[in-house]
């Protein structure tokens, strides 16, 4: 029954009822968790002037910026841009609408968004976002709420064998000021090859002092203790300490892995950046870490998790009972029915199969029986 | 505090926490009464192949069609359209992906729509649609189904003095055709009298028969009762006998009116459409009918409602008690407190008001004390 205009775009997909029973019920599962913590919803719209997104983008990498889809409004002759992230608009909506509310601010999200070209990584050009931002503070106590409250979230959306791994955006920066100086030249090489984790080239783009990072990598314990070996000079003494107790607040509630010259995707991200992962999910679950505003450089610390990619692994909301409700049905019964948690179906015509309309019981004198 | 680029381009806005939570206390209650009467989720993508959304609007005037943005898809270099609505996305899906699932299909949806120019009734861009189809009947008792759902899911939205206000879209055609006779030619004049309700131009463009529908309007049995006694003829029995069972299915869930020449916005309904309004509502909450799915020419029967409009009169959700959670707090009795209903915000930095940061409590000793 397919024709060739039914297709969809590459990246864009219909969700069928089994799928989206997941997504919805992972969503109001996660929405719930930041409700409760005192994170309060906003809403922003699907389009925004360009240059506004953009601009709430700085220090997003070109690549992420020009990742969205772009047209001129007629309205205004000016040009619109589909959003790629919300993050961007609660940062606009906490420096303008919300300028005065008191901090620390805490704000939740969830809507569509779309790139204009896939990744390697993700062939997805669509994604549910849903996250929190706490703004107002980046510090260690504002990192252990945010990492706690994205682990929690992802529980109550009934994924299991949760995972962190915590990088640090700005270590290289650090290091280079601090105890292993680099030329201003030798700095983007450096991180390039720490990115990479090619031994060699880190050696040839004249940061061989930089060698040990490459190492201290893996389970959290470990290479903490790894990374304190070659911080010898105490440069990253409070970033440690930092990671210590956010480690310490997570305590058994998920796994902890550091990965210390992980950047891609933490361009913006300030000292912290995490990767939440979960059993079942090829790809990230979610990622966030402290940043700053764009604009009005306030500090922040949020996530993000993709409720499409997550919904892969999240289990199968329990299929409510399904009563059937013939012609001249008791009313009253069929509401009383719906009222304790049955669905029901009623009869439009007659010769319909109720069993293959997917019910169960059908309903006489009031009564469900069953099929 | 607002700069020129955080505004936001006209007919788009932000939700703040008040609102959005308006929105969201009413989406879900209507998801729910859809999801307990039969109705299974799906989620298309915000964008398709403009051709495939096009196509699928067949009946919809130039105007609908034209009101979707468009660009250029550099993937696939094909035209894409931002969706407008949704409906034709859940047709689409019921004709190919779900073509074999057994009728009556039952499918609800909920998501994010943007019209490139806002109406003069309405200057909003972006609407917030939740709907539900009813895919493989018209009859009267799915057309009752179909206006009962609507009334019940605009009062779980907590909305009140609902009134659905039926129209016949094709009332001209079927008395032309088998009362009053109009040439081809005098069709669409007499129509557009009738919609502008000038009895004078309808006199002038040959329609002197149908004054009296103008008449026929307003409380329901009135103006049933008018449009029996113009339908001498019997051509329109079969309908209002059944706009009468659909009016007693409804009872006094609702007040019922009818306009029987009103067309605007039903120009892809067959034999039924009608308009949901609610006290405290400026336009319309909602609006439905019975149509055929453009390609496949399926019968079905549905509704739309703008939750973001029907917001406006939706009641504020009572606000969850907020209790404070000092440095040091027993964390088991703060997650004791959010299982049990309460929102919490933790302590972040020293000399924190927990009051201005909206918390009536504090927890002391593992016990909310009030502030």
């Amino acid at each position: 029954m397919t024709k060739p205009n039914d297709l969809l775009p590459e990246g864009l997909q219909d969700r069928l009822p089994a799928e989206a029973a997941r997504i919805t019920a992972a969503m109001r599962a996660c929405l719930d968790v930041l409700g409760a913590h005192g994170y309060d919803r906003v809403r922003p719209p699907l389009l925004e002037f360009e240059a506004a997104l953009v601009g709430r983008m700085a220090g997003v990498t070109v690549g992420e910026t020009s990742a969205m889809f772009r047209f001129v409004d007629p309205a205004s002759l000016r040009t619109l841009a589909l959003r790629s992230d919300m993050t961007p608009q609660v940062g606009r909506i906490a420096s303008t609408s919300l300028a005065a509310a008191p901090r620390p601010l805490r704000l939740a999200y969830c809507g569509d968004t779309v790139v204009i070209k896939a990744s390697q990584l993700d062939p997805a050009r669509e994604h549910l976002q849903l996250g929190a931002e706490l703004i107002g503070a980046d510090s260690v106590a504002a990192a252990g709420e945010v990492v706690m409250l994205a682990v929690e979230a992802l529980k109550a959306a009934g994924l299991t064998g949760i995972s962190v791994d915590f990088t640090l955006p700005d270590l290289v920066d650090t290091l280079a000021e601090k105890a292993f100086p680099l030329d201003a030249g030798q700095i983007e090489g450096v991180r390039r090859e720490l990115d990479t984790k090619d031994a060699g080239g880190l050696k040839a783009a004249g940061g061989a002092a930089y060698l040990p990072l490459l190492y201290a990598t893996g389970p959290f314990e470990g290479a903490l203790a790894a990374l304190r070996a070659v911080d010898a000079g105490g440069a990253l003494e409070t970033r440690l300490d930092a990671l210590e107790q956010i480690a310490a607040h997570i305590g058994d509630a998920a796994r902890i892995t550091l990965d210390p010259t992980e950047r891609h995707g933490f361009e913006y991200q300030s000292w912290l950046g995490f990767t939440l992962y979960a059993d079942g999910l090829r790809r990230a679950a979610g990622r966030g870490g402290t940043y700053r505003i764009a604009g009005s450089d306030e500090a922040a610390t949020g996530f993000t998790l993709y409720l499409d990619r997550l919904a892969d692994a999240a289990p199968q909301p329990e299929a409510a009972r399904v009563c059937y409700l013939p012609f001249g049905h008791d009313r009253s019964a069929a509401a009383a029915l719906r009222a304790a948690g049955w669905r029901t179906r009623a009869q439009l015509a007659d010769g319909e199969d109720a069993r293959a309309l997917g019910c169960g019981w059908t309903l006489e004198q009031g009564e469900p029986v069953a099929l």
